[in-house]
C-alpha cells in the first residue's frame, strides 16, 4: 500500500481532521497523482451529512488536479510531473454499449466513483487510479480554477452540448453557485443568450459579470410569468428539492428542462409538460469523450471556475459556508497544506 | 339558436338523461354536424366525477363522427351530407406561432375545447363548429370505430410520430384501454416492435391479437427488472396516478417516456432519469396537420378502434363500466338513439 494523508470526517457530525490511510499499490495501468487542488462539491456536503454512525472516516473529493507522481509499468500516456485532472469516475467496465460509445458514466456495470464504495477521494495528498481515467490538464488553465471543471464543469457542459445549445438560442440557468456560474460561462461561450434564475437578489450583478444577458428573480411569480414560453433550454443546477413547474412553463414548445440536482423525487405538474410537449430530463456528469472536449473548450475560451482557495485543514469551515450558500462560486482546497 | 338534444349529467352524482339545449346559429364559416357516433373518453368520466354542485348540466363528448347537416354561407370545404369527424379542439386564435405551425393544440390563447367553457359536447344529436376544425372522414373507415380516433387515436398517434417511432425500434405501451389499444395498432403499423405493460394478466392474449410482440406484467418487479434499458420509447396511457420510474428504467440511454395521463403531479425518481439521461415528456392531442395525417394513416392501414356500441341513453352504464376498466376497448354512443 502507498500511505497518504487526507482530510477526513471521522464520525457523523464530528470534526474534520488529517487522516492517514493507504492507497493501492500501482497496477501496471495505474498512475499516482500528487493532488494540489480539489474542489468542494455539494455532493461532498451530502456525503458528510449522510455519514452513518460506525462508518469508516469519510474522505470526499471528486474534482481535482495535480501532478503525476508515479506511473505503472504499462502507462505510456503520462509521465511523472505531468499536470493532470481527475473527475467523478475513475473506472468502468469498458465493454458495455455505453462504455464503447464513450458514455462511461452510464456504464451498465455502474462506473467506479472517485470516492465512496470503499475508496477515499481527492481531499488527500495522493490519489491512485487507472491512467485512462485521468486527463492531461491543458496548459494555460489555472490549476485551482480548473479543478472544479472536473465535476461542476463537466456536469454543466455535458448537457449543454448534448442538447445542442448554441447561437440563436435562449438558455436559462437556474441557481448561481458552483455549477451555475460555470453553466453561464459555458452557455455564453457556446453562443447562447443566457438568463439566470436566482432566489438571491444580490447575485444579479455577478450574473451579468459572468456573461448573463438577463436575471430573473425566481421568487417573483410575476417575473416568472413574464418568462413563459421563452426558453429553448433550461439547466437547473439547484441541489435541493424545488418545483420544476415554473421552469417548464418558461420553455418554448418542445423545450427541455434538464435537472442536475438529485432530490428524492421531481414533481412537475403534468399540464405544464403536456401543454407545449415539454421535456424534463436529468444529467449526471459526462463520459471521457465529453470530458476531453470540455477541457479543450475551456482552454480555448479561457474558462475556469471562480474559486475561493482554502487550506485543506479548513475544509470544515468551507463546508459550513457552502451549506449556507456563502461561496463565490466554488471552494477549492489547497492540498499542499497537508505537507 | 338551433335546438338539439344530448345526454346530460344533470347534477353531481345524479342521473344521465336526455337534455334539450341550444347550439349557436351558424356563423358564415360554421358547419352543423348531425352526430352519429361519439366515443366515451376517460376525460368524460373525470368531468362527470368533477361536476360541481350548482353547475349547469354536463354534456361531454369530444371524439365523434357524423354527417354535415348544414353549412355557413362561406363554407366551401364541406357540403350537406358529407361524412365528417370532430376531435378535442374546435377553434384557436389562428395567428400565434403555434397556430401558424399547425400546432393549434398549443395555441397561445389556449384552444377552444369541444366541451367545457360553456359549450356542450358531442353526446348530442347536433354539434356546431368552425368548419376548418372539422375533418372529412376518410372512406372505408367504419364510422363507429373511427369516432375514437379523434381523441384516443390522435392522442397516441401524435407522440408516436413526434418522437419518430419507426422500424427497428422497441416501443412500450403502458396500459391497454381506449388509448393503449390504438397505440399498439399505430406503433405496430409504424414498424416498431411493441411491448404492452399491463396490470391485467387477462389482457395478454388481446395485446398479442392487437399486434404486440410482448406483454409484461407491470405488477411484477422481476418482470420489470428484466426490461431495464430495452426501450427506445414508451407511451404511458394510464389515466390515473402511478410511479413512472419503472418505465424510465426500462428505457435505453436517451430514451423517452411520454405520459398521457394528467394526475396532480408526475413523481419520477431523479436517479432513474440522470442515469441514462432519460427524458420524461407528456402530450396532449395533436394539431390539425397531425390529425389529418392520422386519419390518412388510419385509412391506409385500416386502423379503427375496437368498440362496444351503446345506445346514447345508456351512457351512465357505460361510464360505470369504464370506471371499472370493463371495456374492450372503447365505448361509442349511438346518438341516433336520441331520435
Amino acid at each position: 500500500m502507498r500511505e497518504t494523508t487526507g482530510m477526513a470526517l471521522l464520525s457523523p457530525g464530528g470534526v474534520w481532521a488529517p487522516f492517514t490511510f493507504g492507497r493501492r499499490d500501482l497496477r501496471p495501468d495505474d498512475i499516482a497523482v500528487r493532488v494540489t487542488w480539489c474542489g468542494v462539491c455539494h455532493t461532498d456536503l451530502h456525503a458528510a451529512q449522510g455519514l452513518a454512525e460506525g462508518a469508516p472516516p469519510l474522505v470526499p473529493g471528486h474534482e481535482f488536479v495535480g501532478e503525476v507522481a508515479a506511473v505503472g509499468t504499462d502507462v505510456t500516456a503520462f509521465r511523472v510531473g505531468d499536470p493532470v485532472a481527475v473527475g467523478g469516475i475513475v473506472d468502468s467496465c469498458g465493454v458495455c454499449a455505453a462504455c464503447r460509445a464513450g458514455e462511461e458514466v452510464f456504464c451498465a456495470e455502474y462506473p467506479a466513483e472517485t470516492y465512496g464504495g470503499g475508496t477515499h477521494g481527492g481531499y488527500a495528498r495522493e490519489y491512485v487510479l487507472r491512467a485512462s481515467f485521468a486527463y492531461p490538464l491543458p496548459a494555460g488553465l489555472d490549476p485551482a480554477g480548473a479543478a472544479p471543471l472536473m465535476c461542476a464543469g463537466i456536469s454543466t457542459f455535458a448537457p449543454l452540448r448534448h442538447w445542442g445549445v448554441g447561437p440563436g438560442q435562449r438558455v436559462g440557468v437556474v441557481g448561481l453557485g458552483g455549477l451555475g456560474h460555470l453553466a453561464v460561462k459555458f452557455a455564453t461561450a457556446l453562443g447562447a443568450a443566457v438568463t439566470v434564475f436566482t432566489t438571491s437578489p444580490g447575485k444579479e450583478e455577478a450574473a451579468r459579470e459572468l456573461g448573463a444577458a438577463g436575471v430573473v428573480p425566481s421568487t417573483s411569480p410575476e417575473a416568472m410569468a413574464e418568462q413563459a414560453g421563452r426558453f429553448d433550454f433550461i439547466l437547473d443546477t439547484v441541489p435541493v428539492k424545488h418545483d420544476p413547474t415554473p421552469y417548464l412553463r418558461a420553455l418554448r414548445i418542445d423545450g427541455t428542462l434538464c435537472m442536475l440536482g438529485i432530490p428524492d423525487r421531481y414533481e412537475p405538474e403534468p399540464l405544464a409538460m403536456a401543454f407545449g410537449r415539454k421535456r424534463l430530463t436529468a444529467s449526471a456528469g459526462g463520459g471521457r469523450a465529453r470530458t476531453r472536449e470540455m477541457l479543450a473548450f475551456a482552454a480555448r475560451h479561457g474558462i475556469t471556475a471562480d474559486v475561493e482557495k482554502v487550506p485543506a485543514r479548513e475544509v470544515g469551515t468551507a463546508l459550513d459556508r457552502l451549506a449556507r450558500n456563502d461561496v463565490r462560486w466554488r471552494f477549492v482546497l489547497d492540498l499542499t497544506d497537508l505537507g
